[in-house]
């Protein structure tokens, strides 16, 4: 390849998964049906931020629930409180949760927490490894989907049990909903359903959505309360928050109903990728918009192969390609708005040319 | 009053004090000259902060810059290192610091430092305080203007002395310069001969620069690489900043030149107030774009007055007035945009009006 795979990437006219590239013109998009003349939010209060944390309080099932500029800091927090209320720094989550692997241990760090790991890195966790804990925990996150296994879900009925031994034993339960909405479709509860099993929850107003940044805190008056006081000591408090909520509030309602039929894309994907010799995905079938897929070729390998068809068809299936070893690579598939974009049989050709790219080199 | 008094303050055409209204619309019209496909910054990275982050190290004379949300997070975090580095839980700062006064505590409840309180609430600092210090301290904290009492500030050669003991005891020296730009005036430096006293430098791009949110913090490439992994552990490393980004650079681009004019407005407002029996400022010459004004008559009763300058001249003076007793009240002057858009005589008139109301009830 001449120039490196992501700048090839970002040359294709169409993409396969993704909402869109994130231009700047996102956040004016989102400001153009909006009364310019509004006062902006202070430190918290002011409509343009009260408005929609009653929304989301009200959509989430919530008593109460607060902006944040981060889910990073969203989640700290709630672990925080909890731990302070049940007098234990011991928590526990899921060994690849995004507070274990992505946030440079803040907090054992700022808040001097213990994380214990439930189960394996591979598998989501279920009630024999909670019930395996010797320990006295203050809070299990239960984050749905489990992302870095590609977005896999418990069972419904295997919630609703997690959620009343942690109720019997006095665990607080806490949602990682980073992607809250993308799997209601699965479940086919509504979101206060689903949030209904949880003390507190966290939301993400980018990943499926498709916003900018931003997070929502949701839980009892008495809970949110005690995490503005936190926000403020994180430094989130800040003047004015709008730019995000304008945009959230925006992306949450041009997206939100979207997530079944971005599911399907996910799932006819899947279908399509699986059929190929040498790769495989993970979830098999998808259980909301994303899945990983596995495949038995070097990154290298694999990015010419998709610069190739990036090259013929105009179309980049995937952008970001780890390598797991010199024979082998992985890659995360979320869908979006962009999938909808596809001419008629771009994909179908695209596949096709995968599948007979790979099998030139197997030979 | 019918309606409450910072009610009326909207509804008035000229305000003195300020950059104008916080609508949302400033932000749009931050953007008005950007290029709209511009990508969005990713987690630190994109020329959009970092051509920001580069010019600010420049002209702030330090290596490094980084972005951040906020001003407390910044802050904290460079305390935070300073601590580290000298192992040292210690700072010592005023007693009106904003970290000690806005932040909850969050200083001592995420970072578990201790603050020393150097000197009295109603005075700035000196080399005296300093030195009777017997504890060895991480580093001083030194906020210029001291906001709380004023915006008053150390004479140069008192800020080289202070620096210079610092730098033969080992303690780091660390800038609130949340208003950086608004003190360049009085003491006829760049940026960058001010910064060079200091080890770390934090400046905000709100205050006077009248920006949305944000601010930068400086120091050695060292010290700003430390800063960036405390920054994703505070949940302030957003997927993007650019809302706030481009704002800040637009207003700093804006109104960074402006710093002498808004400090000759403050002191010939000053002057004017002074002049009126029953009101006093702090400090009474003022040595950048602010001061605090004292009123020897009750909240309600300078409300009441303020009021009807407000109906008379269509001219708030100012808005937030803070009850000291029942006798005695106070306001923060600082000045912007706003005091250029004033018709020529009407704040003269509005200042009489305002002494005779005085008068009338001091009878």
């Amino acid at each position: 390849m001449s120039k490196p795979y992501t700048e090839i990437c970002k040359s294709a006219k169409y993409k396969l998964t993704g909402n869109g590239d994130r231009r700047i013109e996102l956040l004016i998009e989102s400001f153009e049906h909006m009364d310019l003349s509004m006062d902006a939010d202070m430190y918290g209060t002011g409509s343009i931020i009260n408005d929609f944390e009653e929304e989301l309080a009200q959509l989430l099932g919530k008593e109460k629930a607060v902006f944040f500029p981060s889910g990073t800091m969203t989640q700290q927090i709630a672990l925080r409180i909890w731990s302070d209320e049940k007098e234990s720094k011991k928590v526990a989550y899921h060994p690849l949760c995004h507070l274990e692997i992505h946030e440079k241990d803040g907090l054992k760090m700022l808040h001097h927490m213990e994380s214990i790991l439930l189960g394996r890195e591979d598998r989501l966790f279920n009630i024999e490894d909670l019930i395996s804990v010797a320990a006295p925990i203050a809070c299990l996150l239960v984050e749905l989907p489990q992302r870095e296994i590609g977005g896999q879900l418990p069972a419904w009925d295997e919630l609703v049990e997690l959620a009343q031994f942690c109720k019997e034993k006095g665990i607080k339960l806490h949602l990682d909903g980073a992607r809250l909405f993308e799997v209601l479709p699965y479940y086919n509860k509504s979101a206060s359903d689903l949030c209904g099993l949880f003390d507190s929850v966290y939301v993400s107003f980018y990943k499926g959505l498709g916003g900018i940044a931003g997070a929502m805190l949701a839980g009892s008056a008495g809970f949110v309360e005690q995490s503005k006081v936190w926000k403020r000591r994180h430094g989130g408090d800040l003047i004015s928050l709008y730019p995000y909520i304008i945009n959230a509030r925006y992306s949450m309602n041009k997206r939100m109903g979207n997530m079944k039929a971005y599911w399907q894309h996910a799932l006819s994907v899947a279908e399509g990728l699986n059929k190929i010799e040498g790769i495989r995905t993970i979830p098999d079938v998808p259980v909301c918009n994303m899945f990983h897929a596995y495949f038995d070729a070097s990154k290298e390998t694999m990015e010419n192969i998709f610069a190739s068809i990036i090259e013929k068809y105009n179309l980049c299936l995937i952008g970001n390609i780890k390598a797991i070893d010199g024979l082998s690579c992985k890659s995360e598939f979320t869908f979006g708005d962009s999938f909808s974009l596809l001419p008629p049989g771009l994909l179908e050709d695209a596949l096709n040319h995968l599948e007979s790219e790979i099998k030139k080199r197997q030979v």
